[in-house]
This record gives structure tokens, C-alpha cells and sequence, in this order.
């Protein structure tokens, strides 16, 4: 046999190595905001660096969308998002303020969820669980120092005032949809369709609004529910170069399949 | 009422501008390749630095997974992803060759894809298309020179030998997903759910393997299915902190639904 041909010369191989995977250095978070009024966004960043998030520990990314690169949510985040290059991005709206809980807490918080999942994808301060009701910590409008649920509890979406996602486990918005609504929602499914989780953790911020719900949030619900029931019930047959998927057996039809795998493998 | 607060000056900011949004300077390909035979992989390379991919077009990066990163493909590739930095990712298998087809053409293949869909994420030389047929441009040991359906052809599924990945549309694996096969047909399926499209191009290149079902295959298979159809049955209710979404209304729930939101807007 002649032996292998070295690779060219030219080639700029890189093997990967134990080290690679490692965090990169620098700080912690990239902290993203769709902005649309600058005071409030300057009081924003001021009320996290006061609040531990200085230089050494978060960057600041925004997005005006009123600028020359006017946009709505699900446009305007994935620009948020490859731009970001910390462990952390912090998506948050420009009216949240910190309050007694910084950057040293955050930390600690998903550190918390390392330990229960290491397939977590998403953190927030409030969102709905799997059983149907809410989890919450806040203070906004409707009250001073929310607390709901057992915290951290595992969620099926998150409001979108402040919403942590973990780089190394990307989740991305659809890409068609549209508007300001349910990005944080949508956000939780996708996650959830790569087996990846959400969770409402116990970090207690301001939110300066209540929240807002309109004839565009109801459309954008229509939205919502026409797209995905559509793919789910939709998809029922996959064919592949070597064989065909079908997510629809019936009961028998899984049956069989899985004692033919038993023998296969006895 | 009080000026606005100015943001600290230690904090750093960063408003994303149109030019932040360009692509990155330098190679438009970083080439991914999971490995576990060196010599294999020094001919691949071999074959693609004489097709064009010098180092100003391309980065190669490997994972030896027999080595101390010993993984399959759905831990394996994650890491690939998160080390590639250029425009396009292209994953693909150590016994490919390239033959008259080089980047050239490639690039030429997917700026077409640019055009027909500005929201395409995925493109391979082989893959099942929603009408349950198979699109293919290849040389394997099932024939030389094949070639079937008009390409580019849109695609539910990829074969695994050499699929591209657009970084501006990212798109994962599932995290709840082990072993060597199928992660074509769940990268296809990901991209999907998020909006967008996977397409078999006209690239022709040599695949040394035919191809291998196994019985890791068919358990694979037994894991894809079902994962996917408890998924797609079970997600029929989501609660936010703003309202209910339901995915399976029925047929008149949607339609008074629709009705009273066009009296909304009317």
C-alpha cells in the first residue's frame, strides 16, 4: 500500500482539542437590547453596571430600531445574536433595572442549572410551566417582589423582558414569524424540539412596564399557533437516501418495528 | 423631569451598525470533519486544497474521535460548530473526494440558493424531498456520475457525506440524539421548525463509502421516530405570561378566532 499523501502544505488544518471546548476568556455576558429610546437604555446600562456588570464582566449590544436598521424582534435578534460572543448573551428589554441582585448572583444562578441540566438552553425571570400555570420573580406594575412557583422551575416559555440564553447550547428564533410578540415563546419551543430546556430562575429585577397586549400581539398569536400546528401535524413522512422516516406508526406498526430491533440485536 | 442618566463610562457599548451585519472578512469556508482515520482525512484535504479551498478560502477543522474528544456525531459536531468562524460550515465525511467540482462552483451553487430562498440554512449532494422522492448528485459505489431530480431541488432530508451549513442562519442538532447516523435528516428537520429550508445541489463529488445500515441504524431510526411523533403529538398547549397558546385548535376554534380578530383590525 503507498503510504497516505501528506496534506498540502497550504492547507490550514486545525484539530480540535480538549482546550478548544473550554470558555473563552474574557467577561461573562454580552448583554443585547432592540432599543427604540436612548435615555431608557442609558439607564438600563447603568442600572447593570452598578449592579456588577462592568467592563471586566458584560459587553453592551444594541440594536436602534428606529435607525437605518429598522427591524422588529425576530429580524433584529439573530443580529443581536451573532454579534454576541460571550458565554452568556442576555437578551433584556430596555426598561428593566436592576435591582439588590447583580452579576454575582446571576452567575450563581446558572451555575445552579449546569447541575440540573446540562442541556439547559434558556433562563428567565417568568414564564409558564409544563403543568399550565406561571412561574414568576419580579417586580413590575402589578406588584413589588413577585415570587410564583418553586424556583428554579422549568418552563415552556419565558416573557421576554429579560431572557438569558447559553452560547454553547444555540437556540435560534424562527425565521418566519414576525413582530415584537412571543419571540420568548418561540424561543422555548425551538429549544424544546432540540432537547433542550427553559427555566424561570430567581433573579429579581424591575420591569418598568406591564406588559402590553394588543390587536398585534393577537395576531401574532394567530401567528404562532397556525405555524406550528401546521408543522406538527404536517410532518408525517421523512424520506432519506437510505431509508423513510414516518412519525405517524400506529401503535402496532411501533410495535413491530421494535421487536424486529429486539431480535436484530438479541 | 431629570436629564437622563449618561451610561457609565466604563461600560462598553456597542450599536450595531449596517456594516456590522457584513460578512466576515477572510475564508468563506470552514470545512468540519469528525475523524478517525488521519490518512483518510490527509487525502480529503489533499482533494480539496487542489479544488480551490487554498487557505484563503477555507479553514479545515477535525475531531479525531477515537482520540481524548472520543464522541459520536451528535456530541461531535456542536463542537466543530462552535470552533467554525467563516460564512459556510461545510460538514463532511473523510472518504469524500472532490473531482471536477471545486469552490468555484460551489460558491456559484449557493449564491443561487440566495436567491431562491433568502432564508435557506442547509444544501447537500444528496436528500429525500417533501414528495417522498430523492434528489442526488453523485459518484458512489452504487455508480458513477448519478443524477436525479432538477437541481437545486428543496429538501426534507441530507445525506450525511457533505452537507453545507449558511452561518448566518444557524441551525443545531438535537441535544436528545446519539450516535453516527440520521443527523442530516435532524438537521433538515431543525431547520424546518425554524422557518427554514434545506436544498440538494448540483455538486458533484466522489463518496468512497455506499453507505451503511445497521442495526445502530434501525435503533437510531426507532430513537428519530419517536421523538419526534411524542413531540409533535404532545406540545398542545403553551402557557406565557400573556396568554394561552394552543396548537390544536379545533377547526371552528380557529375560525371564530380569525373572525374576531379581523373585527379587531376592522
Amino acid at each position: 500500500m503507498p503510504p497516505p499523501p501528506a496534506p498540502s502544505p497550504d492547507a490550514a488544518i486545525r484539530f480540535l482539542t480538549a482546550e478548544a471546548a473550554a470558555e473563552p476568556p474574557g467577561p461573562s455576558f454580552s448583554i443585547c437590547t432592540l432599543v427604540n429610546d436612548r435615555a431608557q437604555y442609558a439607564a438600563m446600562v447603568e442600572s447593570f453596571t452598578a449592579g456588577g456588570f462592568g467592563p471586566e464582566v458584560a459587553e453592551f449590544i444594541a440594536l436602534d430600531t428606529t435607525g437605518n436598521l429598522r427591524c422588529d424582534a425576530f429580524q433584529g435578534i439573530p443580529r443581536l445574536l451573532a454579534a454576541a460572543s460571550r458565554r452568556y448573551v442576555v437578551l433584556c428589554h430596555q426598561d428593566v433595572r436592576l435591582l439588590e441582585d447583580g452579576a454575582a448572583v446571576l452567575l450563581a444562578r446558572l451555575a445552579e442549572l449546569d447541575r440540573l441540566d446540562p442541556h439547559w438552553a434558556l433562563a428567565g425571570n417568568a414564564g409558564g410551566t409544563a403543568a399550565g400555570g406561571l412561574a414568576i420573580r419580579i417586580s413590575d406594575p402589578h406588584g413589588e417582589g413577585q415570587r410564583r412557583g418553586a424556583l428554579p422551575a422549568r418552563a415552556v416559555s419565558l416573557d421576554e423582558n429579560f431572557i438569558v440564553l447559553r452560547r454553547a447550547a444555540p437556540v435560534g428564533l424562527s425565521a418566519d414569524m414576525a413582530g415584537f410578540h412571543l419571540y420568548g415563546a418561540d424561543l422555548c419551543l425551538q429549544a424544546r424540539l432540540a432537547g433542550r430546556s427553559a427555566w424561570v430562575i430567581d433573579f429579581h429585577l424591575r420591569h418598568l412596564s406591564p406588559g402590553r397586549r394588543d390587536v398585534a400581539f393577537d395576531r401574532a398569536q394567530v401567528e404562532f399557533e397556525r405555524k406550528y400546528a401546521q408543522l406538527f401535524a404536517g410532518v408525517r413522512r421523512i424520506r432519506t437516501t437510505c431509508t423513510e422516516l414516518r412519525l405517524r406508526r400506529s401503535w402496532i406498526g411501533q410495535w413491530l418495528r421494535r421487536r424486529r430491533l429486539a431480535r436484530l440485536q438479541g
